[in-house]
């Protein structure tokens, strides 16, 4: 039955349901209200009798150093617990099931307040400053490698700009934070936030995030809007960089999908594209590897990705629909932990490439004047061999039998 | 008689009374004492006897999104309603007198916080990120367009800079606030800030911004002053960037002024330039056209501008000395209400274009080392046609059958 | 008694003592914690009978203009009063001794926040717009000079960055700050704080800075201690950006030190390399004058250096190991007051010029994985000739009779 609601959300992400008595709204952060609440609290027994597993939610503010008045809101229920953070952007901060982290060591220790970043330090790599979230989205305007790109001036002209790596929506603050509290048709926690990337002479979009996380489970989901508010069409470019360090991260472990095709990043990783989907232990000096894929779907446009450890008894999967996020990156870190031991999965609209090679490709989508566009992903930590091996088939399903084409040529 | 108290002050804006028992000074902000008031509230209620028209000041804090953190001062008295921001250099967010509103609609919905704002972005452009007031002074070291001017630097060589759209005054917090209630000659209210532009091996600038109303008055007047701290002379410019959109600006708006001549920006606006002064109603892929001008004085050296509608029974009016700012931009963006459909009407120093070209054509003014200089706007909002018409009046007197000369050059 | 156990610090500076009864810490910032005191106070009246001189700690933060959330804490006791700024990367903001002040009279007039200044601006020179301590440091992963430089980027490939005026480790918040009181086997105040210059794919190191002090005692020691994080060397530059204006700078004023060899910063500085040791009185139309040098030192290892007035009454000292620190550089700007009158006295890892200059010079450090390096300097403000006659014996004794050798060379 779960499993079932679960699908038919995954379908129909955006079917709203009318507002009944078993929806409750909480505010936290509102620039049209002007309320930013410092700490906040809400659990199930300040619902009495309205859900079977508790769940609580806690909302505070970070302090010292280059955290100073970062917000994070904390959801836990049963062995789930799940951090976020509304100033940097709606990004996952890390999320625990039992013994398993989403998430990874960066050697960035604090959530760093957008406020303390220069995304154009270092050549335009400033991003990296504060970049140690289980989940940061990159985007909206672009995504993807720092580098020269083109734009139209407030003049009317061609002109060209500094694209810095991976965009800015990672570091805007959320202007709207709202927690909803649904009981029907299933018991339900909605973590939503609404990240605007607006300018004069520039994009007018606005992003809404959301996790839905049903109390007892150990999946959640990501709902995201994007909406173009420009009477003009709006270029858009969309990542999903969710990084994972041990313990699902590490030698033996092995990412497995329905995949079409495997593209190496550049020169260097192409010359391990046939090893693409195992990994190493920590290894000093290693230099990232980068594949760019297009995942095979099932009927519904459905496709599934997953890491899993050595033993093939800890996993996460990632599913989502190919005509909302078409390619998927997998980005390789196998350095030292000091150096940051990771591997990300990062479903997009995009591969990582800097815009000018993405448009030139025709991987830079997008939105009409007016248009919405829904992205999902189902996030799902999958504990025991059982769980491993049912996501398993379901990603073999997709496959049938089809194996990757790996190609000769590099993204860049 | 109140217009010969306004018409005084114009003259002499900076003469300063004797602190009596009628001057009562409040301090909301001041890094001498260690002040910063997150809300306050003082109205006419709290000094009974002593106002005929009511009016009350309140101050408070923003807070969410890019906005966290933001003062605001709103004074409001009969019908006439102001809002300015001590955190975006004492900048005028918006005015309202009755169904006018001196203001526009941007794209950027928040007042965004100056530290939200990397000015270097997109080529220099970050400016406009925050863009979204009445009115924001562009100065002091520099005003106007980016790119590349010269400055001497700590080894004393001439070196190369990216000068940033319109410079940083405007996005400067304030550093001293206080507001000053006077019951004599004239009852007044003064909202006034300091604004630092100061650096090592940089410009050393003060500039105190007044904005003092009379309540229950439809106009209100803006008395600036910038000190240069320096032994050494230093260039400055500014520009008093007005923005307006409906319901004064519309199809069928004009833009009325005694002008002696029209130099378009560019080959753009060039073509133009015999329509400068009719407005268009939002259109479609627009291209923003900027005309210079120099207005005609009274013998006063006084001048006035104006933006009516078409039905000429609301206006605004600006009214100054042309010594103080014999430079006047024309600069109108009539795109979508979505993209930011609105005109700026822009008292200064010098023309918007980069410094380097200011410097060439003699218009980038030096103040002496200790030297102040002053700069009064008077603004009145003008409803029901027999204000416009005297405003016109008063306008056609000044232009004393004049035509512009429309120059066949461009500014750049 | 007291000068012994300063020796002992001086040579043994981490010499980490068992945590006695005698020690108490109190956290007044620590993101570990999540905590950030906004004011504190503690005074030797706070622990009765453990403290023959009285002395007061009180920390506050900063409201107003560009110093909005900044950190100070203020230490005094006798006729010593120390202020530093957490903020502002544990920088001493100025330090007073009777008549005798260890800062100057910056232009800059606020305690900027760092959030308030990109250090990008003015082609890297925005680190200026802060630039007002008695003592800054300059560092970590480079200081000196902007410009262009190498670095290993994400791709593993050899990149260009625009390094920023003396580095980011001033501009950067403390993220531990605490304050040890000690009664044995000294009576001891110890002010602490952990600054971090952590980046992906970039620099990891962390910075504990402390200055030490004796209540009633005329001298305070700053120890520091620099750790790598890395898996890999890493490079790192340290530079005491010291200033002093009057009184202790002035016409007539004088630098003494133990000096082996001054080489001249550029051709400008060049021709004035024999009065290098002089100075005059503020001076229109001054341009820097920068010195490097390399002092000589004891058996020990240890070098003094000394500023004092014309009158050799008044005198501040600064001493240090030769080991730790090689490279001294005296900056002279005797420009007018209103520019920033002031001298450098900066003994540091390496000289003030371009990190890819320092290289090339071999100049340049690097901390091997986990290694962890001391920075101890002991500064005395002296009063009356004696106590600066015998300043002048200890630095006539390490000189040893030598002259100073002055380079035709310049550093670049």
């Amino acid at each position: 039955m779960k499993t079932l609601i679960i699908t038919i959300l995954l379908l129909f992400p955006m079917l709203e349901l009318p507002m009944q008595n078993q929806t409750e709204r909480y505010i936290l952060t509102s620039v049209n209200r002007n309320i930013r609440l410092d700490s906040w609290h809400l659990s199930s027994r300040d619902l009495p009798g309205k859900f079977a597993e508790p769940w609580s939610i806690r909302k505070y503010t970070l302090h010292g150093g280059r955290q100073e008045g970062v917000d994070l809101i904390e959801y836990e229920s049963g062995s789930l617990r799940l951090v976020l953070s509304p100033t940097r952007g709606m990004s996952v901060i890390r999320v625990d099931r039992r013994d398993v982290r989403l998430g990874w060591d960066s050697p960035v220790k604090e959530i760093v307040h957008p406020r303390e970043i220069n995304l154009q330090n270092r050549g335009g790599l400033g991003w990296l400053e504060g970049f140690n979230e289980w989940m940061v989205r990159c985007g909206l305007e672009w995504a993807g490698h720092p580098g020269q790109d083109r734009f139209v001036n407030n003049t009317g002209d061609i002109a060209e700009m500094d694209l810095t790596l991976h965009g800015r929506i990672g570091n805007i603050p959320a202007s709207e934070v709202e927690v909803i509290v649904e009981t029907e048709p299933v018991p339900r926690i909605r973590l939503r936030g609404r990240v605007d990337e607006r300018q004069f002479y520039g994009p007018k979009l606005e992003l809404w995030t959301e996790i839905a996380i049903v109390p007892g489970a150990g999946s959640f989901r990501i709902d995201d809007q994007i909406h173009n508010y420009s009477s003009d069409p709006q270029e858009f470019e969309l990542i999903y960089h969710a990084n994972f360090g041990p313990p699902l991260l590490g030698r033996g472990s092995r990412f497995t999908g329905p995949i079409r095709e495997v593209i190496p990043f550049n020169a260097h990783a192409a010359r391990s594209t046939p090893r693409f989907a195992e990994y190493d232990g920590p290894t000093k000096g290693f230099v990232e590897q980068v594949y760019v894929m297009q995942p095979f779907a099932d009927e519904q446009g459905r496709t599934m990705v997953m890491l899993s450890n050595q033993a093939e008894d800890r996993a996460v999967t990632m599913s989502f629909l190919t005509n909302q996020l078409p390619w998927f990156t997998l980005w390789k870190n196998l350095t030292t932990l000091e150096e940051g031991y990771v591997t990300g999965l990062e479903p997009g609209t995009s591969s990582p490439a800097n815009r000018s090679i993405e448009r030139a490709a025709g991987r830079v989508p997008k939105l009409a004047p007016g248009e919405t566009r829904h992205f999902g992903i189902e996030v799902e930590v999958r504990i025991g061999a059982s769980e491993v091996q049912a996501a398993a088939k379901t990603i073999e399903q997709i496959r049938a039998g089809r194996s990757p084409q790996l190609s000769a040529k590099t993204i860049r």
